[in-house]
């Protein structure tokens, strides 16, 4: 690994908390009075550091030997249990919560990008504490006074630990199928039966508890989603003043290919019969309180993506610039010395396409968070119900472009790096590894196109759809007057309008009852949308970049722009114009693999 | 693993070889007089029972536990041990070579075939054959008839294994920046000095000894690629009627994400003063003759690929065909059961594109072959040069069309196995790391690309592209006799029209001196390229399968007609359309990356 990796770009960071997205703006909504840049800056100061000097020289030995079971239980890496309470301290858990529950309140849109730094340096150590956080917010949103001062308070205080404990062996992603049971008893607990997979931190030996929030169904509840409830299911429970055991097993972990640092396990609750989980919230009512966690948790999986993506980028970006290599075209005069691989120009394609996809998401990453911090605290009913609507519809996008273009981030970062890339000598592999699982974890693809299509984009009967047709009007308004190539404005606008009539078209296909049909291309869909997204992203950084050349900045700024601008240029020319065949393919109904009978394969 | 996986199918084999490229009719060919449908089909099946049976199962042990460096060698996984002689009486390594050198002067277009199951069983323990194969090939071509007397036949036999010695720490892929040295000796031998990097299979415990094919310069060569040679460096050398050391060190074994059951190593030649190496044809002919195995190899990376996506794709298809999950869209009641996944649209999507990938790429491998054996031993020299010119066409290809879209292909088998794809205790993510070697090893990408670009297309005058344009022609006329949609023939003669115009802009302006112009987007023309050649292949084999369909076929060959058919439609209407945008990109210039400024990023 280079010494010299950054992670991520402070420059860039800075760009975009307060050239981009005005974060400071944020600090004159009550939620946020107390802060101020010097609040954010101290908290991303600190984060910075200790991501780049404790964080990331663990992650190759964590990813080398993984967490395993022993002994009937998880054994971490001797790290990680170094890292976690200087994690805990660093207030990781309840950065965002309120005072009142021990958080620090900062907006998301800060506490993405302080987050993002962790990602980047270790993607494992920091998802003990991200799983921890979604947990506890959902006992403090759903769960009763008992399970707050019982389980939240020492979940964010990092006494305990949580997880999400949804999928079950039988039904992946198939919520509608969980078998495991719940039956009520006198005493205010339930008594649980059932087995659960691919619990991310299901089992480990770095904290005295860790409680699951688990989907189970109360014996006699209806059939199908909804007849789901939600329940905290400690490993110990509270007993007589002391910790027992609640009859919670790890039954095994899976060999993964990357996120190593972190166990996915097999859970039993019950087989002795002696497993308690307490009700959160109403019954039946799991599965719409528990969107509360999916969804944090696919905006911190998209980040998790674009992190990744980021920190091999910066690597490969440095590799280039250092190593020597051949000759340019057309001067190959082999007495000359070799120069640096970043003067040809397909290595500056690929890191080209890495930056843009890298800076590109994670620009709509600050986007969508600063759309969260909006939704839970602006001014009017109005400002916070538009914000929702824009944060559910860039959810899906978030997590999955950085997971699809991710992927192909990190394998062009493994590319640059030629034969080494491809060794464990070197990071880029690792990190490919890491980002293949970010397309299936927390809901695949195709599951996000269909949330995409099915609900999202027709919310509020295309309303929401308008909202982001409006913003990205703004930004092209702003382009024009920053003096940016107009046609890079209006290729995003004939493209939005292009994504407005498919939508109409797939929307009117579903309300008559045609819903296979809408819902054919939902990932072509999905490509397509999210390509007019990142469009509209990066044209908004090419707008500020350029309002800020025309004010004379310093040369290191200067440069920063300059490359905004031509990264803006790169993606619109080069990306962008693949709508109109997606478009094509959504609305052609092309049919090949609805025809294609399964024994023709 | 699935034990019904096939790792390719049967029934395409037969397809290909005897429906589309009629390999009886190179019977009659004067090379290949002794050989028949009975003795094809024969080698076949021997192939695919070993494959099966006896390869197969030892793939996840070999990738589990990696050949390793101990005690100053490499030592292999005791599975290879027993696989390698077997290997060697299959009589993989002079399958196509002529019977007076102990070959089995068996056609390439069969050959492959052969070779696939192999590749796709266990590739790390074939490629030990393959180099081998294409090192002794060397020495049959270039060498005195001492070095083949001494050297080559026991390569042929297998008593001794051979590599490519090519790779330098400091110039990778810059052959011209070779620094190993040769002094010349007045008995018969040079004296050589230097280090080589990545070898595969540079070191093993397997067979008493190894060749390598080493490029060199002679002491006072002139400086560039044409002051290189070629030799035959042993590790141990013949002295005195004994094996005694050459001089020749393994200084290391890289830890690679695939391919792991072969190692790769840094070897160092001479480090006291005591490696002999022989001269393998002319002095400073080294790359030109050097290109006669890394063609060989570029075809056989390519079929690597083919073969690693072939077996992920079946793989995929069962676990596809037996994992239920979900229900239909439409028909969500949870009181009925779940159906196999392979009922929901995206999976068939997912499979459908894999499907396309890999029967498309491998019908382009096997005419590729098909022009080898025509280049080598068809009637006439038209009909050679023809042939020849064709096969140097396709070569970047296959090997860079395979590496590229088969890690694609290889990545949708993981997605279709959901969470479990991303574990090892299911194989879809080792072969995914597997594939990720190919687009760099063999030459990356962009080295193809500017291969193509560069010198292929524009050989002959054009005259190469014309010939392609040629047999398209055929098969469009021949698709539209057999009664196929006339729209899909014509889109591909469209497309090719618009190559063809490409070709000649890039290719006046190489003339015009501006070639790193000419260059900017070779990556971009390949993709384009081959994105074309693989829709060739489909509409071929559409053609046949719909002029079988017409004779009233057996309904698992209808089966498999009509898979064709509806595949060659999803990739003519799905994928061919991006050839615009691509064209779009070759013509404009488009030169963002060109302009991006290496302090920009």
């Amino acid at each position: 690994m280079s010494a010299n990796n950054p992670l991520v770009s402070d420059r860039n960071v800075e760009f975009l908390l307060y050239e981009v997205f005005d974060a400071e703006a944020l600090c004159r909504l009550p939620a946020y009075e107390e802060h101020s840049r010097e609040t954010f800056d101290l908290v991303l100061q600190t984060a910075r550091k200790f991501a780049r000097e404790v964080l990331f020289p663990t992650y190759k030995a964590m990813d080398e030997a993984p967490a395993h079971m022993e002994g009937g239980g998880i054994k971490v890496h001797p790290l990680m249990k170094q890292l976690f309470p200087k994690l805990v301290e660093q207030g990781g858990v309840a950065m965002t919560r309120p005072h009142e529950v021990g958080g620090q309140q900062l907006p998301h849109t800060v506490a993405t990008l302080v987050a993002l730094y962790g990602m980047a340096a270790n993607l494992s150590a920091v998802s003990y504490i991200g799983l921890t956080a979604g947990a506890a917010h959902l006992i403090e949103t759903f769960g009763s006074e008992a399970l707050k001062a019982e389980m939240m308070t020492r979940m964010y205080s990092g006494e305990w630990t949580g997880t999400m404990a949804l999928t079950e062996p039988h039904a992946g992603s198939s919520l509608t199928d969980v078998k495991t049971t719940a039956t009520p008893t006198a005493h205010g607990y339930h008594m649980l039966r059932g087995n659960k997979v691919f619990i991310s931190g299901g089992d480990q030996d770095l904290t005295a508890n860790i409680v699951h929030l688990a989907l189970a169904r109360i014996d006699g509840a209806p059939p199908g989603i909804k007849g789901v409830s939600l329940f905290a299911v400690p490993k110990l429970r509270v007993q007589e003043g002391k910790l027992v055991a609640n009859d919670v097993q790890c039954a095994g972990a899976f060999h993964k290919m990357g996120w190593r640092g972190i166990p996915s396990i097999a859970l039993n609750f019950g087989e002795n019969d002696d497993c308690r989980g307490w009700l959160v919230g109403e019954p039946h009512r799991g599965i719409s309180q528990m969107f509360q966690m999916m969804n944090e948790a696919r905006l911190m999986v998209g980040m998790q993506g674009i992190a990744t993506a980021s920190v091999a980028y910066h690597e490969a970006l440095e590799y280039a610039r250092t190593r020597p290599q051949g000759r340019p075209l057309g001067s190959k005069n082999p007495s000359r010395p070799q120069v640096p691989i970043i003067e040809h120009a397909d290595v500056r394609r690929m890191l080209l396409r890495q930056k843009a996809i890298v800076e590109g998401s994670l620009s709509l990453g600050v986007q969508a968070a600063r759309y969260a911090d909006l939704a839970a605290h602006a001014a009017t009913p109005e400002e916070r119900r538009r914000a929702f609507l824009l944060l559910e519809m860039m959810t899906p996008v978030v997590k999955s472009f950085a997971a699809e273009k991710g992927f192909e981030s990190n394998a062009l970062a493994v590319q640059v790096h030629g034969g080494y890339g491809y060794t464990s000598e070197y990071l880029p592999e690792a990190w490919l590894r890491d980002q293949k699982l970010n397309s299936i974890h927390e809901g695949t693809t195709c599951m996000h196109s269909m949330d995409l299509l099915g609900r999202k984009v027709v919310a509020d009967q295309g309303g929401a759809l308008r909202l982001l047709g409006d913003e990205i009007g703004v930004t092209v308004r702003r382009a024009a007057a920053a003096g940016l190539d107009a046609g890079l404005g209006s290729a995003i606008e004939r493209a939005m309008a292009l994504v407005g009539e498919v939508t109409m078209g797939l929307a009117s296909l579903g309300l008559g009852g045609r819903v296979e049909e809408m819902m054919r291309h939902s990932v072509d869909y999905l490509d397509m949308f999210s390509t007019v997204v990142i469009s509209w992203q990066w044209l908004l950084q090419a707008a500020v970049a350029r309002e800020k050349l025309a004010g004379a900045p310093s040369a290191p700024s200067a440069e920063l722009y300059e490359g905004k601008v031509c990264t803006a240029e790169y993606w619109i020319k080069t990306e962008l114009p693949r709508v109109d065949h997606l478009a094509q393919l959504c609305r052609s109904g092309e049919d090949s693999y609805v025809r294609m009978n399964p024994g023709w394969f």
